[in-house]
């Protein structure tokens, strides 16, 4: 069970690998909600999410032997890539294993500007994982799990501890929910920070496992997991079920609309690139179902990786 | 003439209504040039660009008599709304004349979220400017020109001068010259503080007036005005061309892919949204036309404001 403790010590072991990301406002949205909202804004971390401060923190944590073997991951997003950098950092061989489906200039990220081996798969989670134990079989890699890791959690933890010390007073923080880890790490770090401070967490309504799970009390599954925010597409881990049970406030959901709102705003209002499930908390807060009215918020701006691609193409048509 | 003790009382009088913009870094960028680039991210700035600082100290400069009966301005794009938030916050009427063919979104911005007048027109330079003289002989306005205006190019200048005080011991800067209002000020504010800083203009290929303005020693005039750096089309005036043919460096010039790659880069790999016109002096950089190996780079981004309804419609046309 990660506790306050782990995320100090994992904060002094990445802060100075990982950036100290910025908290940006907006005196529009402030108006809009009638508070003081604080975006922390991991959109602007190292290989552009979140993600960087727990796969740095639980590679550092292995053992010299492991570290020797090596580590290896299954993710076609932000996981793979902050795997792939913080093996680098540290002189650590690292195997993504990603679905061919994947877009080529991820793939392409992972292995040339992060260095790591790359071995494709088909499009499914059981293709993918029957590759990556056949190759932790072989060649003893250790596997770093995006969100069912201790290490991870305290890491991904330190984004909200960091906020709570640049911020004073937040009276509530929300955070995305996929498969929990930012947000187990969240609710970690803000009730050993003060237990008072509310934590609320947002899930895209298509894929609303997390919801149910907690009304359930056990955990539950997504019949079909069509959203844009891609990031947030797995279900709850045993692991992250007990934390978030415990300690969450209360989840809500957004839907595939109000999220792409949140997003162009984002976009349009603060100048920030963010990725549709970076903007899935800011969703949650302008849906109005939590009274933000006269609070300080944290709101967890979780990553900036999308694909611009489409829009640069309509742009280049221009030119001349 | 605009002199350097005018930047310091421009930036007293606008410092609290402003944002102080932050500068912004990128590990990649650094290794890109072999240099340490730091961009002065006024695409932060409110209206989303720095024209709120000009606008702002001109219009507190004027006499209770002009204030009485109000300003006006003839722009489509970032002047229009400085000018009119600027009007706003000082209790002052503003009357925005605008081309027909603007988008409804910015005509929509101007009236309603700043509260500005606004007057249709044609699109035509000769008819923005007739209707606006005939506005001013009506109700005895005052013309708050975008760039040929000295309180205009002092405020301008407050962005660099920030910088200035944000970076220590920056070796150049580059800025975008249009008109030449922020080049101006830039010059200004960088020379006296230290006058062995360089700075270097650059000026889209396609609009290159004020670069073949300092080859003839004369004001230059563009035949044809199509790029993407639309903030970036006008020519100097003859207040601009004296100060930038005293104080630049040199002009550089860069092609509309080179601007619509740097504008990606900054989207891309530092999750900002930047305009074309912002983007064009980070294009200057990575055109590699000057040297910046080893040295401490100031680069003014000098707005964001770019509408992306169509990248929207996109994600839309995906989502269920």
């Amino acid at each position: 069970m990660v506790e306050y403790q782990d995320i100090l010590e994992a904060y002094e072991r990445i802060k100075l690998i990982i950036n100290k990301t910025p908290v940006m406002t907006s005196r529009t949205l402030n108006k809009l909600v009638n508070a003081e909202i604080y975006l922390k804004c991991e959109n602007f971390q190292r290989i552009g999410a979140f993600k960087m401060r727990g796969a740095y923190n639980a590679i550092s944590l292995l053992s010299q032997e492991q570290k020797k073997k090596g580590v290896i991951a299954h993710s076609s997003g932000n996981h793979a890539q902050a795997v792939a950098l913080s093996a680098k950092l540290l002189g650590i061989k690292a195997t993504i294993v990603m679905p061919e489906t994947s877009q080529q200039v991820k793939i392409n990220a992972t292995k040339d500007t992060y260095g790591a081996e790359v071995v494709m798969c088909k499009n499914s989670l059981e293709a993918r994982q029957k590759i990556t134990q056949n190759l932790i079989n072989k060649h003893g890699f250790t596997l770093i799990h995006p969100y069912d890791n201790d290490n991870v959690i305290a890491g991904a933890g330190t984004a909200a501890f960091e906020l709570l010390n640049q911020i004073d007073g937040l009276n509530m923080i929300f955070a995305p929910v996929g498969g929990g880890g930012l947000l187990s790490g969240t609710l970690i770090a803000t009730k050993g920070f003060n237990p008072y401070i509310k934590v609320y967490a947002v899930e895209p309504k298509n894929v609303d496992d997390a919801y149910r799970s907690m009304k359930s009390g056990k955990i539950e599954t997504n019949k079909t997991i069509n959203s844009i925010a891609d990031g947030l597409l797995t279900t709850l881990s045993k692991r992250t079920f007990n934390i978030i049970h415990k300690n969450v406030e209360k989840i809500i959901t957004v839907t595939e609309r109000e999220i792409l709102e949140a997003m162009r705003f984002i976009w349009e209002r603060m100048k920030l690139v963010v990725e549709p499930s970076g903007a899935n908390s800011l969703a949650g807060v302008l849906s109005r179902k939590i009274s933000v009215e006269n609070k300080k918020v944290g709101v967890i701006i979780s990553g900036g990786n999308i694909d611009i691609t489409d829009f640069f193409k309509l742009i280049e048509n221009k030119i001349t």
